[in-house]
């Protein structure tokens, strides 16, 4: 089945992922059969995206159990649990993100009166960040489904390209029209007028909305302000921490300066390269999750769709 | 002597230029001895930026006079005329870049009271984009000579990288600290509070001060307006063009979609590649130029600087 990626799956005593530093030139499995090997997969982003590593993170207990003393019944018994456990992250998941995309689309058709859309979206939230289908991507598929798509604007996602390498071969998959642009050219795409509604996913929000996501989201939500169209952040509740107040609150990664350097630039010079950055609730028009949309910017809170 | 860039000089009849495209791995000049040759370079960027292309332009007169018909005594008289007047083009922006850094920087200081300053610039408008000396850089340069610059922010500047390349080669040489980033990190950078004041350079400007700039530039115009700092161009008067009213009037064109392709994406994907963006004018805060400093968005124009 054509729209059957499956980023992280369990298989025959393995956690079964798509190698996507490969992608888009190959379509590679691997079997990882210790957590030494999950945790070194995570840490080259062969496996990526919020939803996609919780997968990730409960097949690896399982795998620990399984790696463990399988002499002893009651750890086998672990197993099992643990293992159905895991399986129910990946379905509930999956599930959430056909839920959220149809509400999220039908909250953007609400907004928008053109027809067909054009769509812009930074990074990778489809199919390969989550168990399958994805949340960005996942409305962009819901409104395609209904023939409301027109173009799909595809920041490149500097520095790992995330979004040309592996958002543009999920919308090429699926036949959706696309257009790659440098991640400079997003701010323009917007204000000229070229884009109807930007849709992101989230690696983290805050109790009051704020969201953290890939580097250059935020500049994606400045223009969409600016613009006065529609910014909307898809994910499941699960991406939204209640513990963390707000953004203040959250930890900017910064990421090895070679990802930045390359080839391209002088042998002294340093760099930069914080791996995401968070934009404030006031920026965010909507969060579609599975269980109904939260208009950020009017103050409704995220926690508030299901207290 | 270090900082003496001359990115285009008249040398013993021929049209004397850097190849950029080989920087930072090489410091190259090529001699081009046809008005074919130096189209060509102009072409692929091996000689870029407004003023340096104004100095090319003009040699390429005296290159086009040079290669007629020698025998001609007139032609010859013509041929001396030109080459003087094409080598006061090139004196002429050094010297305007001199004076408009140093009106750049003392408009900065009335406006900041942090010291040093951490400064973010876009693209590369320095010695390599002008006669000599520089624009955005240049005023980074007499900040530096003050003693006044703490970091400067190098947005790497997809899809050529002229950031990394070339605006990083500068600063290395001049021994100014920087940190290359992606250029989806500008927004962030600046709105978590990391910069005081973004300087760019300016391809073309409208009479009512709306600003082409290379790709990105209104991203981190956008993201200054929110952080509220300074966001300030630096360009001499000969880059303001009285004749178009307004940014609306200025043709925004689009290279080549290899340029951001390459070989990180699907072999069917299409690409969307502006060379350049507006910035309107009301998220400008000043424009310096050799006759002074226009507050733009305060609804000071261009051309009250010299009528």
């Amino acid at each position: 089945m054509l729209d059957d990626i499956r980023p992280v799956t369990w298989h025959d005593g393995a956690v079964r992922i798509i190698d996507q530093t490969a992608l888009p030139g190959q379509l590679a499995y691997l079997d990882l059969t210790s957590v030494d090997a999950l945790i070194a997969a995570i840490q080259r982003l062969a496996v990526r995206g919020a939803p996609a590593l919780g997968v990730a993170g409960a097949y690896g207990v399982a795998l620990a159990l399984l790696r463990g003393d399988r002499a002893a019944a009651r750890i086998n018994e672990g197993f099992d649990t643990v293992l159905a456990a895991a399986h129910a992250v990946l379905n509930e998941d999956l599930t959430a993100n056909r839920t959220l995309s149809t509400l999220g689309a039908d909250w953007l058709l609400t907004r928008l009166d053109r027809r067909p859309l054009r769509l812009l979206t930074h990074c990778n939230a489809g199919a390969l960040a989550t168990a399958g289908w994805g949340t960005a991507l996942g409305v962009v598929r819901e409104l395609h489904a209904r023939g409301l798509v027109e173009v799909v604007y595809v920041d490149e996602t500097r520095p790992l390209l995330q979004g040309s390498r592996l958002t543009a071969w999920e919308l090429a998959r699926l036949g959706i029209p696309h257009l790659i642009q440098a991640d400079g050219a997003a701010s323009s795409t917007i204000v000229s007028g070229h884009v109807d509604a930007a849709i992101v996913g989230a690696d983290r929000i805050a109790a009051n909305g704020d969201t953290a996501n890939k580097i250059g989201t935020l500049g994606v939500a400045l223009a969409c302000a600016h613009a006065e169209i529609p910014f909307l952040v898809a994910a499941p509740t699960s991406t939204v921490d209640l513990a963390t107040p707000s953004g203040a609150a959250i930890h900017v990664e910064l990421r090895a300066e070679s990802e930045v350097l390359g080839h391209a630039s002088p042998k002294d010079s340093r760099a930069h390269n914080p791996a995401f950055d968070v934009t404030p609730a006031t920026l965010i028009s909507a969060l579609t999750t599975e269980r109904g949309v939260a208009e950020l910017n009017h103050g409704q809170l995220p926690g508030t769709l299901w207290t």
